[in-house]
């Protein structure tokens, strides 16, 4: 199992845009076969941080996601929204393990 | 729903023994009837980086965790293990809402 952790910074004037455009992104991720958790937070003390949880099953999958349609449409559409790049940090999950 | 996202820097030479004392506190702590998910994820590219990602019902679980028998052995136990401070950073969740 992998866990992407993408980090956001989203510039104000568009941050009901990215909520939208995020929520229909992860709710098409969520039926990639090699998804299987795709959650997007949003912090309380500063409201243009985001956080996406992508949950893979393996690192291929990752790979995977980066090839679909509704990736690309997002990847895309926030752009222009982006207070400064993108971080990602990848995680190896270490409790609840694969049975949990 | 709140959910703490707690970044641990841990000195090298500790890293095992603070998998270990994690491992326990998170399972005492999924049985706190305030608390829906405890996990624990360790940084794939460098593994003095853990996160914990606290999943409280309420706020007000969060403060209850803290007083917790459990909670504070993991406290006492870990503090020499820092590398530097933690730090934490609390988020709503968007996507899945309080249903999903």
């Amino acid at each position: 199992m992998l866990i992407v952790n993408v980090f956001v910074h989203v510039k104000p004037e568009f941050i009901e845009e990215f909520r939208i455009a995020t929520i229909e992104n992860a709710r098409n991720s969520v039926k990639e076969p090699g998804i299987t958790r795709f959650d997007v937070l949003q912090d309380f003390g500063d409201q243009e941080k985001f956080l996406l949880v992508e949950v893979y099953k393996t690192h291929n999958d990752s790979a995977k996601h980066k090839e679909t349609r509704h990736y690309k449409k997002w990847s895309q559409t926030v752009m222009k929204m982006m207070a400064e790049p993108r971080r990602s940090v990848k995680y190896a999950n270490i409790y609840p393990n694969e049975g949990g």
